[in-house]
């Protein structure tokens, strides 16, 4: 497997990214990642159950088709908590997308992310948009990838590659989120591209494993947004011999893992205000969900997360976390360890002699900059 | 019904507070409250799996007992993940203070709070319990409430007095908290001493109907205590004629009620590093605890807390918390309105078009003075 740290396109698709004004600021607010011939999707959708307007037509779109070609994001608005008139507008704007790329109206897919309970500025993307499908080209993920981002610092994107039966096949995964950010797909969106050629239910089963060791791993304050997205498309052009579930499965599973994994961890590196990165280990547990349900809870102390800020050796802390995190562990049962806390990757290891599963959860602290980013964010 | 601001001890009790040395600081740090005669109580402990070890004492003196003369209190040290050796010091304390007060060893409870995870200084403690004794008065009280303080900016007291047949009934409350303060009897400590003539059954029905709509519906940050308590003690020296269930006991309750209140929003006034107190009333609801979930869901979201910090506007972030909350509420069934955020008291009310119950939790915005307090607190 081969990793490169930034976006490179596989065959067959295109990306573009404009500014088209819903960010007072002038900055790109409207990306656009097309396949050139019809992909499989696998989706992936926030648990809130308050959820944004393009979230409920992208559930309409994959109930009526199978085939996709292109997938519009704006930031700076998340068409949520705006009734009919957001679903309405979300479908209006991807109306026109799809007359513009002369492809059907069920095979546009959307995500929208920043502030909640605003009408988004229709007419603005769609004024936007022929300048948008004008831009798009390979280089052009370069500014998709700018143009999804709200309080990010940087943008996220990962490529790896691998030869399946002698063909090479590439994955290219870009992400946005920086707050707001806990399992369950929460607060972030993330869009893989694929040229691999693969079944429908292995894309859908190897995106669903890989999300949940990667994207449901992070939390930055345990907030759940309401438009968190995570989309794969697959469009065949790498020209492998088909991957399904019972050839090439765990091979592109791996592919599609690391990709998720890079994004995930770098949203946490990105995490508001944060100047620590923690990865949260559980092992000795019963089973793998109270694994993670400990690290959890541990990562969504404000109390550990402060103290880490505070390079503060406060091992009460964690225990005091572990014993409301709902399983029940009793003192004797818990030993804790932490690795030097000067430095920038902190490591928490917790052993429960329970059992034999774990987990890891990455997290990152809890500083006075996260408060300044979200007391101003409007 | 009359209620005073301050401590004032009802007939037969005493108090006492003084350094002994387990604040580095020098500030006052070990607390007496002393009946002169045998009194019922009412105790209610954390729910943290993670115990303290001097509520694993208590647990065994009220399995034991039904009279008790004395709480001892300590703060600057949690004596919690201590282990046994944690046990034996509390133990061994409590037995010492039972030889000076000349009664009986299971008659004595008591209560930490402070750093977790490191050895209570017994011997520290224990040749103090002699000054502590003689400093025994009744107006030791104020000395005794702010012996229990740690990160509190202020000593949290409250005495309310009604006349029931005749007689003058008191409940004096003390109280301690600032931070790591969430429902379920969270992170705080209190206790109550009255005068009244109260059977055991009514007593404890009193109190923990008291507990559920006052310290159970307060949250700072989430984090549940190992140390949490709250402790009422009722010695008969009013003379009143006896309360039950069927007889005053609702005269009672709304006494007890009042006290167990008053500390608990007097702790989210001094939530630490607080500009805002916020109250989140949840109606609408199928029924009470839906309500309450909903409230903490918003009460405990970061990024509400910090908007309301920023005093911004963003409705967003509350529909958020309320769709992640576990309640199934869909767009449409949600209503949010929210006082002007310049005032210091912030009203936010949620309507949810379910049902006809409701709920209301207090708490407090998230401030970078928050952080700069945990993250040096050690």
């Amino acid at each position: 497997m081969k990793m490169h740290k930034r976006a490179i396109l596989p065959a067959g698709y295109l990306a573009s990214g404009v500014a088209c004004g819903i960010k007072k600021s002038g900055k790109p607010d409207l990306a656009l990642l097309y396949s050139n011939t019809p992909a499989k999707a696998a989706c992936h959708f926030t648990s809130n159950t308050i959820i944004a307007a393009p979230i409920r037509l992208n559930r309409l779109h994959l109930k009526k088709s199978k085939a996709f070609q292109a997938i519009l994001i704006n930031s700076g608005n998340a068409n949520c908590f705006t009734g009919k008139k957001g679903l309405h507008d979300a479908a209006r704007i991807s109306g026109r997308l799809s007359y513009l790329l002369k492809a059907p109206k069920e095979s546009i897919l959307s995500a929208s992310t920043g502030i909640i309970g605003r009408r988004l500025p229709a007419s603005k993307i769609i004024r936007s948009l022929p300048s948008l499908l004008k831009g798009l080209s390979q280089g052009g993920i370069d500014a998709a990838m700018n143009s999804i981002l709200t309080t990010d610092t940087f943008a996220k994107a990962v490529t790896v590659e691998d030869t399946i039966a002698g063909r090479r096949v590439r994955i290219c995964g870009i992400a946005k989120g920086a707050g707001m950010i806990a399992p369950n797909v929460a607060t972030m969106l993330a869009f893989a591209l694929t040229d691999a050629h693969i079944s429908q239910r292995a894309l859908s089963r190897a995106s669903l494993i890989a999300v949940d060791s990667s994207f449901n791993c992070i939390t930055v304050d345990g907030c759940m947004s309401t438009n968190d997205t995570v989309m794969v498309l697959a469009n065949s052009k790498a020209g492998n011999p088909l991957i399904d579930l019972d050839r090439y499965f765990s091979r592109f599973l791996s592919l599609l893992s690391r990709v998720y994994l890079e994004l995930a961890k770098m949203i946490i590196r990105d995490a508001e205000g944060a100047t620590k990165f923690i990865q949260i280990n559980v092992s000795g547990a019963r089973n793998v969900k109270e694994a993670r349900q400990v690290a959890l809870s541990v990562a969504n102390s404000n109390l550990f997360k402060t103290a880490i800020y505070g390079q503060n050796h406060n091992f009460g802390r964690i225990a005091a976390s572990v014993g409301s995190s709902g399983v029940k562990v009793a003192e004797q049962d818990v030993k804790i360890s932490v690795s030097p806390l000067h430095r920038k990757i902190i490591d928490v290891r917790i052993l429960l002699y329970r059992g034999k599963h774990s987990a890891v959860v990455y997290t990152s602290d809890l500083t006075p900059q996260y408060i300044k980013i979200n007391a101003a964010y409007n």
